[in-house]
């Protein structure tokens, strides 16, 4: 049975990194929100499962992913699911709580580059918040990016299997969201990433591996990739790239 | 073995969570940060581990849990841990992702609670950022904190078990945590919280009742719960709480 995924259809937003995974994985899966209303799918099957009281567990908001009768919510929590059933993290106890924390740290800096452009609130309009946004934006991109990126740069280095990838010998989610998070800050912030990207080899070339790896190539260059744009997480705004 | 929980002495702060759950499980813990340094605790054991390239996996920042070999990081990755062990979530793999599900919206909440009073950097002081500080805790009083409230409110709800806990009929870790946000949110913004608080009555109940529990009441009125000050997440400042 296909998987029902629930996330916005205009664009990549936290969505992305459950999506990378079900393309890496070549599991069976329909995008809902990017299906059509005659379906029963659409956005309107998005709000109307949110609208819902029937079911519990109730997600607050997409991305949220059913799998039979399973409805789990969150994008990690989603990749925690996912990385037990598609040999997509370690199998044991150690391993795949390491890889769960690694991408915890990718929420949190997704987190931090949405409000890179959204600093006061996301209820207002980036326009409406961009002197704030530009001061946020120059301690990101200074303090911030630098700080993650040399995180994962360093359990990429310390990988006692040393094989480019974060965990053991093979690619895991986590590396999926590297890809996806060095895809978005060279589109938002070109740049300060032509800048910054040099200090994180390991990083930089892991975005590579993973952009190459056959079942990603061959979603990157489909539709099902929404391209980036300035309604999802990394928008390219050139006040904000210094 | 005792496990090894590893946070800043100084504050609740992200690492409360865990805590609380640790005191409400009665697991053998030892809160390194408040030991000795003459025992080989303290604020230096915190900073030699994280300096340490010895060991993967490494973390990017406390609060994590050693448990035997296994080092844990991130609030809601420890208490997935610590759910399976102690009996603080569902043991099926629906129940568990949704008790993780759960406590990724407190880790989203967390986060915004702490951005009303740093929206533009965690290296400034508060007092650098008051403006954009004010205008994002005036969003999150009027939208944000309401969201939050009132989807915990809907979960409580909706739980088919109607025993006042948000997944079946006893506490699991995500109560505890909403006890945190509804002790915090009242510390931090006494004068918006009486107003707000009325509307989700059910969440402020939990609070109660999770304060109640003879493990719960005994710790918070121990010395190892450290009181609500400036520096953690949940800070009192009036210019914020309108």
């Amino acid at each position: 049975m296909a998987y029902e995924f629930y996330y916005w259809p205009w664009i990549q937003g936290r969505g992305e990194v459950v999506r990378l995974a079900l393309e890496y994985a070549g599991a069976s899966y329909v995008d809902i929100g990017r299906g059509s209303e005659d379906d029963g799918q659409g956005v309107a099957a998005i709000r109307a499962f949110l609208a819902s009281d029937a079911a519990q567990p109730q997600p607050y908001a997409p991305p949220f992913l059913k799998a039979g009768d399973m409805v789990i919510s969150h994008a990690a929590n989603i990749l925690l699911f996912l990385g037990g059933w598609h040999d997509l993290a370690p199998a044991d106890e150690a391993g795949y709580l390491w890889a769960h924390g690694l991408q915890s740290m990718v929420s949190d800096f997704v987190k931090e580059i949405h409000d890179t452009h959204h600093p006061i609130s996301n209820a207002l309009y980036y326009e409406e918040q961009m002197e704030p946004a530009k001061l946020r934006s120059e301690h990101f991109l200074e303090i911030r990016a630098p700080k993650y990126l040399g995180y994962f740069e360093r359990v990429l280095a310390g990988n006692p299997a040393k094989s480019g990838y974060l965990i053991g010998e093979n690619p895991t989610y986590p590396d999926l969201s590297i890809f996806q998070m060095v895809a978005g800050l060279r589109y938002a912030f070109p740049k300060a990433m032509a800048r910054i990207e040099p200090d994180f080899p390991m990083a930089s070339r892991l975005h590579d591996t993973v952009a190459a790896l056959p079942r990603i190539a061959g979603y990157l260059a489909s539709e099902r990739r929404i391209p980036f744009n300035e309604k999802g997480i990394f928008r390219c705004y050139p006040d904000l790239d210094d």
